[in-house]
């Protein structure tokens, strides 16, 4: 059977988020909808990250076998020909049998942008939180580095979560403001990190912590205890979910060292 | 009278335009709808640039007067409190009586994106034209430079115009390719064209033409052509109003020369 990898942008605005539930639209139902029609039976198609309702995808990682033989190429086109312009799969191609998007993905980078100013531009308004006062980026900064490192993430955690471990190993954890305008005080505040894995709503309760910080209700020291107190009681709000994109996933070198 | 000149930026896809009309949602109603309520009584907006329906604004400049004395900082709070928010006021200020946002215009530039490449971008899906085959960008990079001048533009006046004459001075028309994926042979191509006026339907009779000569239907030459005759059946179809956008508008010394 033919295997592939898609990668997927998507505006998550108007669905549930990427995982198929008992009711509402969500990107791996449009998905595997689909490539029913495609392959004539029931696909199956895992994704590395289940992005949550309202959160966007730059680069979301899905993996399916079909029966019929295909090209990569065709796959592509077929997708993007039923899927609708809010999602679209930017590349398809054959990969080994064994693959898997979410078991193979080594590490994944997420993406929250903050618009920091009084008025909000309105091309923007479906994928940035908007803050208004002003934020102590600097804070924001030392604080997020704090949390590169293998740490116990409970803290941070959603409830409703089913991890088996709320340890995970974060690569990468950095903010910066990338514009920034002094006359209006305008900035975008983009927050990067990659890790092996997130908890449910990991990303959004460290957002909203930091931004406990940016406006100067904590310390920056304040995000270190949070993290070492494991209590989730003692984080920010989880920040709303339209700032947020999965960007990239990446898988090593999984796909190359599969028979 | 107080008097006030204000820069909006709008995402034109809900909007039948700019100019307020017997029926359809206008950006120019809802922003007078607004000052109505905020002054009390109707309230009259001139807008420098007469968008069309889906065009989209990042610096639309817009000029009225209150009865209220009231300080610009409340202006603009006021009116983005009461718009929607794919419309927001960037800024307000007061400006002397005899200001007026179309008459006083000096120059205004206009931005069209195109959209190259198999794969549309979902986060761009309102804001460019998706044209999926190769474009000779170096062509129509050349054909736009042969607009700078003034000219008579009768070929790239819509239908239906009432304007009194149809000569224009171009102070910039260019085109650029501004993102490049060698893999994915995908593109951004931005056409940037500044003048003291712009007839109706004009950039995207424009874009069109230039269109033609990137698919290679036309010389690069032919664009000129088309110029001298002054027949609007000889140029290219008018592009979809959601790649445009009205950049800025400039005034020159117009308002420091007031009284």
């Amino acid at each position: 059977m033919p295997h592939f990898k898609i990668v997927l942008a998507y505006d998550g605005t108007d669905y549930i988020g990427w995982q198929r539930q008992a009711s509402g639209t969500s990107i791996q139902g449009l998905v595997e909808d689909a490539l029913r029609e495609l392959d004539g039976r029931d696909v199956s198609v895992a994704g590395a990250g289940r992005t949550d309702a309202g959160v966007h995808a730059l680069g979301q990682v899905a993996s399916f076998s079909l029966e019929r033989t295909i090209e990569p190429v065709t796959v592509l086109r077929s997708l993007n020909a039923k899927l609708p312009p809010d999602i679209r799969v930017r590349t398809a191609e054959a990969v080994p049998p064994g693959f898997h998007a979410r078991f193979d993905a080594r590490a994944k980078t997420y993406r929250y942008r903050i618009w920091n100013g009084e008025v909000l531009n309105p091309f923007e308004r479906r994928y940035v939180w908007h803050i208004v006062g002003p934020l102590d980026i600097e804070a924001m900064a030392a604080a997020a580095r704090v949390l590169e490192g293998t740490h116990d993430f409970a803290a941070f955690q959603g409830t409703g979560s089913d991890a088996a471990t709320t340890v995970r190993t974060i690569t990468q954890s950095t903010l910066q403001s990338t514009i920034h305008d002094p006359q209006s005080a305008m900035a975008m505040v983009e927050f990067t990190i990659t890790g092996d894995g997130f908890l449910r709503h990991m990303v959004r309760a460290i957002v909203g912590s930091l931004v406990e910080i940016g406006r100067g209700r904590q310390a920056a020291s304040w995000l270190g205890e949070v993290l070492a107190s494991r209590r989730r009681e003692r984080a920010g709000q989880t920040a709303p979910p339209h700032g947020l994109a999965l960007v990239a996933v990446d898988f090593g070198s999984a796909l190359a060292a599969e028979p």
